[in-house]
């Protein structure tokens, strides 16, 4: 008698976990299931009875159940439960079985387990998830990395359960280590990076031009019929038509306006400042949460703090709207340059050899920054593999100088009104301190060389210069 | 026959570990000197013959010359070499010893040594010292810590030779642990947003106002004159007065503006992002520092991006520049509000206890950020312990208030012109998100429970919520 084995496992069933648990065996996958403590396992037993999703209580049999070599998902908790995890397996694994590791780990944590895996003859993949709980059970984005032979034994069922997009899976080999999660790290930076910048659209139309809950949702669902249009504009019409059942207010006015924040963000900001890449809109997302998480002291602020009365003067809605959406448009173009600048760096640094237009490619569906605009992205750099910065690629370049003027007059707009605009600020003092040929430094080389004889260069020849100062 | 002990061993005899040897014997101490290698004991010597500096060329008689409890200040490159010196003379050291680094040591590697030294009965003090060559020689800023007891064996030397401010040594006893190397730190982190507020300055004051360089050393040293007092803005004033020699040029024009930077401002901003505290002004200061590494990119990139045309109108240059003066003053109070934040953060998180006004105290002699706004921060603090944020002090929060509409006005004015001043900026948005008492987190907290259930706070009750969005 001879029981078919299950083609992968699934460690972990908290949501997503048992989501992408699902969306395997949706897509014709015999998959094993099994979770520390039983009761998420037989929760997903209950919700999702099914004859090719096989419960285990024992990670013995759980392991045992699985052809060879061995798939193995993990779910779990980012942090030391993936060591302890990889532990409790070894002893049961043999050589050239799978770990695929698919929580928010931190890329120096995957690279040290992809080489400590290796030196015992295991493979571990580095899958970054994205797509929240709803992805994970239709398809998420995808972005695995590690042993390319290894990659290519579980292609065939990560590139079937993920998104897909014009007919790709929005899941494709991104390099070797942990790059997977270093991608989706920084996926998650752009994404705070986007969902502030949404806001601040939403402050300004709200607080500067006046408009009301349901206007500003109709507006952003008319921008997501533009090249704006995306995941996150998309929800954001949604969440403003919502309304409280209890107080009959508009949701958003009810929700607390303190925010929360994970770390892969933090960490996205971290490691900018370690590899050397100018990010500051995505770092100025982090601070926002940070400085939102300060309400009693802000409560006091505003009453003993003063700024500017706001100003009253005839304002043309429509066309105030029209700023503000190439404005926000303005602001994921500089925060893409950003974010695929230090995709750049990291690539060159840590030797991974990154395909940027692969993953823009990837990020189309399935994750939560899924955009229109990550098509263009993506043909940046398919067209030219070393371009240096997005700004400078024709379709960015002509898109930046057409709005780069609306950033500035709703930039201006707020500050003139006392309003705090970080990320639009931050953008727009990018977008110009890049295309400055002459930056301040040659004041800051001076003083260093003043106090600390750090040395200068000079504009006209070569070498290493010091000035007896005094 | 019995020849007296040296009081203190100098390790490390490069440009600092030399000035402050020869201070340190300048005020009545007998100094053992050493260096791995024999040369720089040897220039040493020459420079610097006197019978209270003993040079030695072995770690063993160079230990064994230092009264017990031996006290040796640590003056090397800051990393693993700091580790490999102490190693080295472990076996010839007793319990009760004294060891003093005085680099630029991470915190956290500073702590690992205080726990490492403090388990073989031995005392490691973290020593940050500011003010470059000159101070090392005339009087550092010195911010020492680690156990109560061992600092104050050897108080008596570290504060004399310490700058003196109004009778006060710049240096006192901070906190165990690694906090002086934290201090010093952070320190160094105001350092780059004082050093890139006043390059923001003197770019506007130059390419929108358009005084020549002898106009602006001018007013740099007039406003040395006033509330900005500061040895960077004295240095400003006398950089700008310089002339290269071979161009006859003002030397600030043929220095190449590329800045280099050594890392404690990205650990600086590092760690904000670790405890929390939004840290904009420095860390824009660092990523203004990374984004003028990009020459090339810049030159290429201004012939390429649009912006807006210089206004031309008729501008009040006297006005001006004073708006300048209250927009610089006004970035510096929010820069140390955010550093100062970050103190007190960091101080409740690792159990240090920083006494925030001593630590402004410290820092009025001897270092780079010396300043007349130290002693009204050292008064806040020293009125209320507990002030969560300078600004909320009476005598900033009325600077504030008059100097905010300065830094507005100047920073819009530069928006309008193309000009990019990321640190004003930031100082501006921070200022006015400080005090929103209504942030946009709520939005931020809507998208988050809407694509990852995440949940939020309402403000109308406690608890925690979700709502099924869709």
């Amino acid at each position: 008698m001879c029981q078919k084995l299950n083609t992968i496992g699934m460690f972990g069933l908290g949501v997503m976990g048992a989501n992408l648990a699902q969306n395997m065996v949706n897509h014709g996958e015999k998959v094993a299931v099994y979770n520390y403590t039983p009761d998420l396992t037989e929760k997903f037993t209950a919700a999702f009875p099914n004859e090719n999703a096989e419960a285990h209580y024992e990670l013995e049999s759980f392991i045992a159940s699985l052809e060879k070599p061995r798939k193995i998902f993990l779910m779990v908790t980012a942090g030391p439960v993936v060591d302890s995890v990889i532990q409790s397996m070894l002893p049961l694994l043999e050589k050239g079985d799978i770990i695929m590791d698919g929580g928010n780990s931190n890329f120096r944590d995957s690279n040290r387990r992809y080489h400590e895996l290796k030196d015992k003859g295991l493979n571990f993949l580095s899958v970054g998830v994205s797509g929240g709980e709803e992805g994970a059970l239709n398809g998420p984005a995808l972005m695995p990395s590690g042993d390319k032979a290894a990659y290519d034994q579980v292609a065939p069922i990560l590139e079937k359960i993920a998104a897909q997009v014009d007919g790709k899976p929005c899941c494709t080999y991104l390099g070797n280590e942990g790059s997977g999660h270093y991608v989706k790290m920084v996926h998650n930076g752009i994404e705070y990076a986007d969902m502030q910048l949404i806001t601040e659209a939403y402050q300004f139309l709200r607080e500067k031009l006046g408009l009301t809950v349901d206007e500003i949702a109709d507006v952003f669902k008319s921008w997501n019929e533009s090249e704006l249009a995306s995941y996150l504009i998309e929800i954001t019409s949604e969440i403003l038509t919502h309304v409280d059942e209890e107080t009959k207010q508009p949701t958003i006015d009810v929700i607390l306006d303190k925010s929360g924040s994970k770390g892969t963000g933090k960490w996205t900001s971290q490691n900018a400042l370690d590899v050397g890449v100018p990010l500051s809109i995505i770092t100025e997302s982090v601070f926002a949460r940070y400085l939102s998480g300060l309400k009693e002291e802000r409560i006091q602020a505003e009453s003993e703090l003063s700024g500017p009365k706001p100003t009253e003067e005839a304002i043309d809605r429509e066309a105030w709207i029209n700023l503000v959406k190439e404005a926000l448009f303005m602001g994921k173009i500089t925060a893409y340059a950003q974010g695929f600048h230090q995709y750049k760096q990291a690539s060159n640094e840590y030797g991974w050899d990154l395909k940027l237009d692969q993953i823009a490619l990837i990020f189309r569906g399935g994750c939560i920054i899924r955009a229109d605009i990550l098509n263009p992205i993506s043909e940046a750099f398919q067209t030219d593999p070393d371009l240096s910065n997005l700004l400078l690629s024709p379709y960015f370049k002509e898109k930046a100088g057409n709005y780069q003027q609306a950033l500035r007059q709703v930039t201006m707009k707020g500050m003139e009104n006392g309003m705090s605009l970080p990320c639009f600020s931050a953008s727009l003092t990018y977008y110009d301190g890049y295309r400055s040929a002459q930056s301040g430094a040659n004041m800051i080389q001076a003083q260093r060389d003043y106090f600390g004889a750090h040395t200068y260069e000079r504009k006209d020849k070569d070498g290493i210069f010091h000035t007896e100062w005094y």
